[in-house]
Protein backbone atom coordinates (compact mmCIF):
# COMPACT_ATOMS: atom_id res chain seq x y z
CA UNK A 1 0.00 0.00 0.00
CA UNK A 2 0.99 3.40 -0.59
CA UNK A 3 2.18 5.58 1.92
CA UNK A 4 -0.36 8.23 3.07
CA UNK A 5 0.65 12.43 2.92
CA UNK A 6 -0.06 14.71 5.14
CA UNK A 7 -1.81 18.31 3.85
CA UNK A 8 -2.73 21.42 5.70
CA UNK A 9 -4.77 24.35 4.78
CA UNK A 10 -3.47 27.44 5.98
CA UNK A 11 -5.12 31.21 6.07
CA UNK A 12 -6.92 33.71 7.77
CA UNK A 13 -10.78 33.16 8.93
CA UNK A 14 -13.17 33.44 5.45
CA UNK A 15 -10.14 32.91 3.91
CA UNK A 16 -11.98 29.48 1.98
CA UNK A 17 -10.21 26.61 3.79
CA UNK A 18 -12.98 25.32 4.75
CA UNK A 19 -14.83 25.35 1.32
CA UNK A 20 -11.24 24.30 0.11
CA UNK A 21 -11.36 21.06 2.60
CA UNK A 22 -14.26 19.81 1.52
CA UNK A 23 -13.76 19.78 -2.28
CA UNK A 24 -10.10 18.30 -1.79
CA UNK A 25 -11.14 15.74 0.37
CA UNK A 26 -13.96 14.40 -2.77
CA UNK A 27 -11.24 14.99 -4.87
CA UNK A 28 -8.55 12.29 -2.54
CA UNK A 29 -11.17 10.11 -2.39
CA UNK A 30 -12.09 10.11 -6.50
CA UNK A 31 -8.23 9.04 -6.58
CA UNK A 32 -9.79 5.70 -4.05
CA UNK A 33 -7.76 7.41 -1.16
CA UNK A 34 -8.58 7.13 2.47
CA UNK A 35 -8.71 10.59 3.47
CA UNK A 36 -8.71 11.50 7.47
CA UNK A 37 -10.08 15.19 8.06
CA UNK A 38 -9.24 16.96 10.80
CA UNK A 39 -8.11 20.38 12.65
CA UNK A 40 -6.08 22.57 14.75
CA UNK A 41 -6.70 23.33 17.42
CA UNK A 42 -8.16 20.29 18.32
CA UNK A 43 -8.46 17.08 16.64
CA UNK A 44 -9.02 14.73 19.60
CA UNK A 45 -11.06 14.65 22.84
CA UNK A 46 -8.27 16.55 24.92
CA UNK A 47 -7.39 19.04 21.85
CA UNK A 48 -11.12 20.08 21.50
CA UNK A 49 -11.16 21.42 25.27
CA UNK A 50 -7.65 22.89 25.14
CA UNK A 51 -8.86 24.81 21.74
CA UNK A 52 -12.58 25.30 24.10
CA UNK A 53 -10.18 26.84 26.61
CA UNK A 54 -8.19 29.36 23.83
CA UNK A 55 -11.11 30.20 21.90
CA UNK A 56 -13.00 31.22 25.21
CA UNK A 57 -13.07 35.33 24.69
CA UNK A 58 -13.11 35.33 28.95
CA UNK A 59 -9.49 33.75 28.85
CA UNK A 60 -6.38 35.69 29.57
CA UNK A 61 -3.28 34.43 28.55
CA UNK A 62 0.50 35.30 28.06
CA UNK A 63 1.30 34.42 24.48
CA UNK A 64 3.74 32.05 25.47
CA UNK A 65 0.93 30.27 27.51
CA UNK A 66 -1.26 30.27 24.18
CA UNK A 67 1.86 29.02 22.27
CA UNK A 68 2.33 26.40 24.63
CA UNK A 69 -1.34 24.88 25.04
CA UNK A 70 -1.19 24.87 21.37
CA UNK A 71 1.68 22.93 21.04
CA UNK A 72 0.03 20.86 23.54
CA UNK A 73 -2.75 20.03 21.77
CA UNK A 74 -0.43 19.55 18.83
CA UNK A 75 1.80 17.02 20.54
CA UNK A 76 -1.53 14.70 21.33
CA UNK A 77 -2.94 15.97 17.97
CA UNK A 78 0.08 14.47 16.05
CA UNK A 79 -0.01 11.16 18.73
CA UNK A 80 -3.37 10.05 18.66
CA UNK A 81 -4.46 11.05 14.50
CA UNK A 82 -1.96 12.23 12.72
CA UNK A 83 0.65 10.01 12.92
CA UNK A 84 -1.34 6.99 12.85
CA UNK A 85 -3.97 7.71 10.10
CA UNK A 86 -0.15 7.77 8.22
CA UNK A 87 1.23 4.71 9.52
CA UNK A 88 -1.91 2.81 7.87
CA UNK A 89 -1.63 4.86 4.56
CA UNK A 90 -4.50 7.25 4.86
CA UNK A 91 -4.24 10.84 3.75
CA UNK A 92 -4.72 13.24 6.50
CA UNK A 93 -5.73 16.85 5.95
CA UNK A 94 -5.72 19.57 8.64
CA UNK A 95 -7.59 22.86 8.86
CA UNK A 96 -4.73 24.46 10.43
CA UNK A 97 -1.12 23.45 11.85
CA UNK A 98 2.32 24.96 12.98
CA UNK A 99 2.10 27.67 10.36
CA UNK A 100 -0.81 28.81 11.73
CA UNK A 101 1.21 29.25 15.10
CA UNK A 102 3.87 30.99 13.93
CA UNK A 103 1.25 33.43 11.84
CA UNK A 104 -0.71 33.72 14.91
CA UNK A 105 1.79 33.68 17.75
CA UNK A 106 4.54 35.06 15.98
CA UNK A 107 3.19 37.27 13.77
CA UNK A 108 -0.11 38.34 15.39
CA UNK A 109 1.41 37.66 19.05
CA UNK A 110 4.94 39.21 18.03
CA UNK A 111 5.94 36.13 19.89
CA UNK A 112 9.83 35.28 19.33
CA UNK A 113 10.04 33.35 16.10
CA UNK A 114 12.84 31.46 17.49
CA UNK A 115 11.58 30.53 20.52
CA UNK A 116 8.77 28.96 18.08
CA UNK A 117 10.76 27.17 16.03
CA UNK A 118 12.18 25.62 19.10
CA UNK A 119 8.70 24.35 19.91
CA UNK A 120 8.01 23.29 16.83
CA UNK A 121 11.43 21.00 16.80
CA UNK A 122 10.40 19.35 20.65
CA UNK A 123 7.06 18.84 19.58
CA UNK A 124 7.34 17.61 15.80
CA UNK A 125 10.78 16.45 15.67
CA UNK A 126 11.00 15.61 11.81
CA UNK A 127 7.39 15.57 10.93
CA UNK A 128 6.15 18.48 8.27
CA UNK A 129 3.45 18.26 6.42
CA UNK A 130 4.04 16.92 2.96
CA UNK A 131 1.89 20.02 1.03
CA UNK A 132 0.47 23.08 2.69
CA UNK A 133 -2.20 25.34 0.86
CA UNK A 134 -1.93 29.09 2.14
CA UNK A 135 -5.49 30.37 0.78
CA UNK A 136 -4.44 34.35 1.19
CA UNK A 137 -6.94 37.14 1.44
CA UNK A 138 -6.61 40.47 2.39
CA UNK A 139 -8.01 40.42 5.75
CA UNK A 140 -10.89 42.98 4.79
CA UNK A 141 -12.19 40.24 2.57
CA UNK A 142 -11.87 37.73 4.69
CA UNK A 143 -13.82 39.35 7.51
CA UNK A 144 -16.52 40.59 5.24
CA UNK A 145 -16.65 36.87 4.44
CA UNK A 146 -17.04 35.25 8.01
CA UNK A 147 -18.49 38.71 9.62
CA UNK A 148 -22.35 37.51 9.82
CA UNK A 149 -22.12 33.76 10.57
CA UNK A 150 -20.99 33.75 14.44
CA UNK A 151 -20.09 35.70 17.47
CA UNK A 152 -16.24 36.28 17.57
CA UNK A 153 -13.71 34.26 19.35
CA UNK A 154 -10.19 35.25 21.51
CA UNK A 155 -8.92 35.47 17.91
CA UNK A 156 -11.59 36.41 15.55
CA UNK A 157 -11.88 40.02 18.28
CA UNK A 158 -8.45 41.06 17.44
CA UNK A 159 -7.68 44.30 15.53
CA UNK A 160 -6.71 44.77 12.16
CA UNK A 161 -3.22 45.54 12.85
CA UNK A 162 -3.10 42.02 14.38
CA UNK A 163 -4.51 40.30 11.11
CA UNK A 164 -2.15 42.42 9.12
CA UNK A 165 0.76 40.56 11.11
CA UNK A 166 -0.52 37.12 10.89
CA UNK A 167 -1.02 37.61 7.08
CA UNK A 168 2.47 39.34 6.60
CA UNK A 169 3.82 35.57 8.63
CA UNK A 170 2.19 33.31 6.85
CA UNK A 171 3.81 34.93 3.81
CA UNK A 172 7.07 34.73 5.60
CA UNK A 173 6.52 30.68 6.27
CA UNK A 174 5.91 30.56 2.35
CA UNK A 175 8.95 32.74 1.94
CA UNK A 176 11.39 29.98 4.17
CA UNK A 177 9.20 26.81 2.80
CA UNK A 178 8.51 27.78 -1.24
CA UNK A 179 8.67 23.59 -1.60
CA UNK A 180 6.11 22.48 0.66
CA UNK A 181 3.88 25.96 1.02
CA UNK A 182 1.62 26.92 -1.74
CA UNK A 183 0.48 30.39 -1.89
CA UNK A 184 -2.78 30.38 -3.56
CA UNK A 185 -5.30 33.67 -4.21
CA UNK A 186 -8.48 33.30 -2.44
CA UNK A 187 -9.64 36.48 -3.67
CA UNK A 188 -10.25 34.51 -6.59
CA UNK A 189 -14.15 32.93 -6.99
CA UNK A 190 -14.47 29.73 -5.26
CA UNK A 191 -14.40 27.53 -8.27
CA UNK A 192 -11.46 29.36 -9.69
CA UNK A 193 -9.37 28.62 -6.77
CA UNK A 194 -10.86 24.93 -6.75
CA UNK A 195 -9.40 24.65 -10.23
CA UNK A 196 -5.84 25.89 -8.90
CA UNK A 197 -6.02 23.36 -5.91
CA UNK A 198 -6.90 20.21 -8.25
CA UNK A 199 -4.15 21.25 -10.55
CA UNK A 200 -1.63 21.29 -7.72
CA UNK A 201 -3.38 17.92 -6.24
CA UNK A 202 -2.72 16.61 -10.08
CA UNK A 203 1.09 17.51 -9.83
CA UNK A 204 1.62 16.44 -6.63
CA UNK A 205 -0.22 13.11 -6.75
CA UNK A 206 1.52 12.11 -10.21
CA UNK A 207 5.03 13.19 -8.81
CA UNK A 208 4.44 11.22 -5.39
CA UNK A 209 2.73 8.19 -5.86
CA UNK A 210 3.79 6.97 -9.64
CA UNK B 1 12.03 47.19 50.79
CA UNK B 2 13.80 44.10 50.80
CA UNK B 3 13.23 41.79 47.72
CA UNK B 4 11.27 38.74 48.42
CA UNK B 5 12.32 35.33 47.86
CA UNK B 6 11.03 32.30 46.23
CA UNK B 7 10.72 29.36 47.75
CA UNK B 8 9.02 25.75 46.43
CA UNK B 9 8.21 22.41 48.62
CA UNK B 10 8.58 19.49 46.76
CA UNK B 11 8.00 15.70 47.61
CA UNK B 12 5.65 13.16 46.97
CA UNK B 13 2.21 12.73 48.37
CA UNK B 14 2.09 12.14 51.84
CA UNK B 15 5.46 13.73 52.17
CA UNK B 16 4.42 16.70 54.34
CA UNK B 17 4.49 19.31 51.87
CA UNK B 18 1.26 20.80 52.68
CA UNK B 19 1.53 20.62 56.89
CA UNK B 20 4.93 22.39 56.62
CA UNK B 21 3.76 25.06 54.11
CA UNK B 22 1.42 26.35 57.01
CA UNK B 23 4.55 25.94 59.48
CA UNK B 24 6.39 28.07 57.10
CA UNK B 25 4.22 30.84 56.47
CA UNK B 26 3.48 31.28 59.70
CA UNK B 27 7.14 31.61 60.84
CA UNK B 28 7.93 33.74 57.42
CA UNK B 29 5.23 36.17 58.77
CA UNK B 30 6.16 36.27 62.75
CA UNK B 31 9.34 38.34 60.49
CA UNK B 32 7.15 40.31 59.15
CA UNK B 33 7.30 39.58 55.93
CA UNK B 34 4.42 39.19 53.16
CA UNK B 35 4.11 35.90 51.88
CA UNK B 36 1.90 34.66 48.81
CA UNK B 37 0.96 30.77 48.95
CA UNK B 38 0.06 29.11 45.82
CA UNK B 39 0.54 26.00 44.37
CA UNK B 40 1.19 23.75 40.98
CA UNK B 41 -0.46 22.91 38.94
CA UNK B 42 -2.49 25.85 39.07
CA UNK B 43 -1.93 28.95 40.64
CA UNK B 44 -3.82 31.16 38.28
CA UNK B 45 -7.44 30.74 36.82
CA UNK B 46 -6.06 29.17 34.22
CA UNK B 47 -3.89 27.08 35.90
CA UNK B 48 -6.59 25.54 37.44
CA UNK B 49 -8.30 24.54 34.58
CA UNK B 50 -5.10 22.61 33.10
CA UNK B 51 -4.91 21.25 36.96
CA UNK B 52 -8.36 20.06 36.40
CA UNK B 53 -7.41 18.31 33.38
CA UNK B 54 -4.20 17.11 34.15
CA UNK B 55 -5.38 15.25 37.26
CA UNK B 56 -8.87 14.23 36.22
CA UNK B 57 -8.59 10.23 36.02
CA UNK B 58 -10.78 10.13 32.25
CA UNK B 59 -7.90 12.55 30.42
CA UNK B 60 -5.86 10.35 28.42
CA UNK B 61 -2.43 11.94 26.93
CA UNK B 62 0.80 11.32 25.85
CA UNK B 63 3.55 12.11 28.23
CA UNK B 64 5.29 15.25 26.28
CA UNK B 65 2.01 16.44 26.24
CA UNK B 66 1.57 16.25 29.86
CA UNK B 67 4.52 18.10 29.70
CA UNK B 68 3.55 21.21 28.12
CA UNK B 69 0.88 21.45 29.59
CA UNK B 70 2.02 21.24 33.12
CA UNK B 71 4.94 24.29 31.52
CA UNK B 72 1.77 26.26 29.83
CA UNK B 73 0.28 26.40 33.58
CA UNK B 74 3.74 27.04 34.72
CA UNK B 75 4.42 30.19 32.22
CA UNK B 76 0.67 31.53 33.45
CA UNK B 77 2.27 30.73 37.10
CA UNK B 78 5.09 33.14 36.84
CA UNK B 79 3.78 35.75 34.57
CA UNK B 80 0.08 35.78 36.92
CA UNK B 81 1.53 35.08 40.54
CA UNK B 82 5.48 34.76 41.18
CA UNK B 83 6.82 37.73 38.95
CA UNK B 84 4.45 40.47 40.60
CA UNK B 85 4.39 39.10 43.79
CA UNK B 86 8.71 38.87 43.86
CA UNK B 87 8.34 42.33 42.31
CA UNK B 88 6.53 44.10 45.27
CA UNK B 89 8.84 42.02 47.87
CA UNK B 90 6.37 39.76 48.74
CA UNK B 91 7.54 36.03 49.84
CA UNK B 92 6.55 33.49 47.26
CA UNK B 93 5.84 29.89 48.81
CA UNK B 94 4.71 27.25 46.09
CA UNK B 95 3.30 23.72 46.78
CA UNK B 96 5.53 22.09 44.21
CA UNK B 97 6.91 23.50 41.04
CA UNK B 98 9.63 22.47 38.25
CA UNK B 99 11.44 19.76 40.44
CA UNK B 100 8.22 18.37 40.15
CA UNK B 101 8.31 18.31 36.61
CA UNK B 102 11.75 16.48 36.62
CA UNK B 103 9.90 14.22 39.18
CA UNK B 104 6.69 13.10 37.69
CA UNK B 105 7.59 13.50 33.77
CA UNK B 106 11.11 13.05 33.92
CA UNK B 107 11.28 10.38 36.49
CA UNK B 108 7.99 8.86 36.58
CA UNK B 109 6.85 8.53 32.91
CA UNK B 110 10.37 8.64 31.81
CA UNK B 111 10.37 11.86 29.71
CA UNK B 112 13.83 12.80 28.24
CA UNK B 113 15.43 14.98 30.69
CA UNK B 114 17.12 17.49 28.30
CA UNK B 115 13.87 17.68 26.72
CA UNK B 116 12.69 19.02 29.94
CA UNK B 117 15.22 21.30 30.11
CA UNK B 118 15.04 22.65 27.01
CA UNK B 119 11.08 23.66 28.28
CA UNK B 120 12.26 24.53 32.01
CA UNK B 121 14.58 27.17 29.68
CA UNK B 122 11.96 28.42 27.53
CA UNK B 123 9.79 28.68 30.47
CA UNK B 124 11.76 29.91 33.05
CA UNK B 125 14.63 31.51 31.52
CA UNK B 126 16.79 32.71 34.51
CA UNK B 127 13.77 32.29 36.83
CA UNK B 128 14.89 29.33 39.74
CA UNK B 129 13.70 29.10 43.10
CA UNK B 130 15.87 30.43 45.95
CA UNK B 131 15.30 27.73 48.24
CA UNK B 132 13.53 24.38 47.50
CA UNK B 133 12.71 21.85 50.36
CA UNK B 134 12.18 17.98 49.11
CA UNK B 135 11.20 16.48 51.94
CA UNK B 136 11.82 12.52 51.43
CA UNK B 137 9.65 9.87 52.24
CA UNK B 138 9.70 6.37 51.09
CA UNK B 139 6.81 5.20 49.07
CA UNK B 140 5.42 3.29 51.39
CA UNK B 141 5.21 6.07 54.39
CA UNK B 142 3.81 8.86 52.27
CA UNK B 143 0.87 6.71 50.42
CA UNK B 144 0.07 5.03 54.24
CA UNK B 145 -0.59 8.94 55.17
CA UNK B 146 -2.67 9.80 52.47
CA UNK B 147 -4.67 6.65 51.49
CA UNK B 148 -7.27 7.16 53.65
CA UNK B 149 -8.29 10.85 52.39
CA UNK B 150 -9.45 11.60 49.17
CA UNK B 151 -9.32 9.75 45.77
CA UNK B 152 -7.04 9.00 43.77
CA UNK B 153 -6.17 11.35 40.82
CA UNK B 154 -4.52 10.37 37.61
CA UNK B 155 -0.67 10.70 39.01
CA UNK B 156 -1.53 8.91 42.63
CA UNK B 157 -3.03 5.97 40.17
CA UNK B 158 0.12 4.28 39.49
CA UNK B 159 2.25 1.98 40.33
CA UNK B 160 4.83 1.56 43.31
CA UNK B 161 7.40 1.44 40.78
CA UNK B 162 6.56 4.72 39.27
CA UNK B 163 6.57 6.44 43.10
CA UNK B 164 9.96 5.02 43.01
CA UNK B 165 11.39 6.46 39.85
CA UNK B 166 9.42 9.84 41.32
CA UNK B 167 11.41 9.70 44.11
CA UNK B 168 14.65 9.39 42.86
CA UNK B 169 14.57 11.59 40.32
CA UNK B 170 13.96 14.07 43.08
CA UNK B 171 17.12 12.94 44.88
CA UNK B 172 19.09 13.45 40.65
CA UNK B 173 17.57 16.89 41.10
CA UNK B 174 18.39 17.74 44.29
CA UNK B 175 22.39 16.45 43.72
CA UNK B 176 22.42 18.59 40.78
CA UNK B 177 21.26 21.69 42.75
CA UNK B 178 22.96 21.38 45.83
CA UNK B 179 22.70 24.71 47.02
CA UNK B 180 19.14 25.16 46.53
CA UNK B 181 17.61 22.18 46.96
CA UNK B 182 17.62 20.84 50.68
CA UNK B 183 16.69 17.45 51.39
CA UNK B 184 14.72 16.89 54.78
CA UNK B 185 13.69 13.33 55.97
CA UNK B 186 10.07 13.61 56.20
CA UNK B 187 9.69 10.01 57.92
CA UNK B 188 10.21 11.79 61.14
CA UNK B 189 7.44 13.06 63.54
CA UNK B 190 6.10 16.38 62.57
CA UNK B 191 7.89 18.60 64.92
CA UNK B 192 11.09 17.76 64.35
CA UNK B 193 10.79 18.32 60.64
CA UNK B 194 9.52 21.63 60.88
CA UNK B 195 12.18 22.45 63.42
CA UNK B 196 14.61 21.54 60.63
CA UNK B 197 12.44 23.74 58.32
CA UNK B 198 12.97 26.23 61.20
CA UNK B 199 16.34 26.24 61.10
CA UNK B 200 17.20 26.14 57.56
CA UNK B 201 15.03 29.27 57.52
CA UNK B 202 17.62 30.76 59.99
CA UNK B 203 19.93 30.87 58.32
CA UNK B 204 18.51 31.82 54.74
CA UNK B 205 17.19 34.92 56.19
CA UNK B 206 20.31 35.96 58.24
CA UNK B 207 22.39 35.03 55.11
CA UNK B 208 20.58 36.64 52.67
CA UNK B 209 18.56 39.27 54.51
CA UNK B 210 21.38 41.20 56.62
N1 LIG C 1 -13.17 32.16 -3.01
C1 LIG C 1 -14.26 32.59 -2.38
N2 LIG C 1 -14.93 33.67 -2.83
C2 LIG C 1 -16.01 34.12 -2.17
N3 LIG C 1 -16.50 33.56 -1.05
C3 LIG C 1 -15.87 32.50 -0.56
C4 LIG C 1 -14.71 31.96 -1.18
N4 LIG C 1 -14.30 30.90 -0.45
C5 LIG C 1 -15.16 30.79 0.58
N5 LIG C 1 -16.09 31.74 0.52
C6 LIG C 1 -17.20 31.96 1.45
O1 LIG C 1 -16.65 32.66 2.55
C7 LIG C 1 -17.16 32.16 3.77
C8 LIG C 1 -16.00 31.62 4.62
O2 LIG C 1 -15.40 30.50 3.93
P1 LIG C 1 -14.80 29.28 4.73
O3 LIG C 1 -15.68 28.92 5.87
O4 LIG C 1 -14.45 28.23 3.75
O5 LIG C 1 -13.48 30.00 5.26
P2 LIG C 1 -12.47 29.51 6.39
O6 LIG C 1 -11.11 29.84 5.89
O7 LIG C 1 -12.74 28.06 6.69
O8 LIG C 1 -12.87 30.40 7.60
P3 LIG C 1 -12.70 30.07 9.19
O9 LIG C 1 -11.25 30.18 9.47
O10 LIG C 1 -13.52 31.11 9.85
O11 LIG C 1 -13.22 28.65 9.40
C9 LIG C 1 -18.18 31.11 3.42
O12 LIG C 1 -19.45 31.69 3.41
C10 LIG C 1 -17.76 30.67 2.01
O13 LIG C 1 -18.84 30.22 1.25
N1 LIG D 1 6.17 14.09 59.50
C1 LIG D 1 4.96 13.52 59.53
N2 LIG D 1 4.76 12.40 60.24
C2 LIG D 1 3.54 11.80 60.26
N3 LIG D 1 2.47 12.26 59.61
C3 LIG D 1 2.63 13.38 58.87
C4 LIG D 1 3.87 14.07 58.78
N4 LIG D 1 3.72 15.14 58.00
C5 LIG D 1 2.45 15.13 57.57
N5 LIG D 1 1.78 14.09 58.13
C6 LIG D 1 0.37 13.72 57.89
O1 LIG D 1 0.33 13.04 56.66
C7 LIG D 1 -0.81 13.45 55.90
C8 LIG D 1 -0.35 14.10 54.61
O2 LIG D 1 0.39 15.29 54.91
P1 LIG D 1 0.36 16.55 53.96
O3 LIG D 1 -1.02 16.79 53.45
O4 LIG D 1 1.07 17.67 54.60
O5 LIG D 1 1.24 15.95 52.74
P2 LIG D 1 1.43 16.54 51.29
O6 LIG D 1 2.88 16.34 50.97
O7 LIG D 1 0.91 17.92 51.20
O8 LIG D 1 0.55 15.56 50.43
P3 LIG D 1 -0.21 15.89 49.03
O9 LIG D 1 0.88 15.91 48.00
O10 LIG D 1 -1.13 14.73 48.86
O11 LIG D 1 -0.90 17.23 49.18
C9 LIG D 1 -1.58 14.43 56.79
O12 LIG D 1 -2.58 13.69 57.46
C10 LIG D 1 -0.53 14.92 57.77
O13 LIG D 1 -1.07 15.28 59.01
MG1 LIG E 1 -13.17 27.04 8.46
MG1 LIG F 1 -0.54 18.83 49.98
Amino acid sequence: MKPGKFITLEGMDGAGKSTQLEYLTALLQQKRQTVVVTREPGGTALGERLRALLLDQSSIMHPETEALLMFAARREHIDKVIEPALRTGSWVISDRFTDASFAYQGGGRRLDWNKLALLEQWVQGDLQPDLTFFFDVPVEIGQQRVSTVKTPDRFEREQHDFFQRVRNAYHVRARQFPERIRVLDARQPVNDVKAEVAGIIEVFFAGRLP
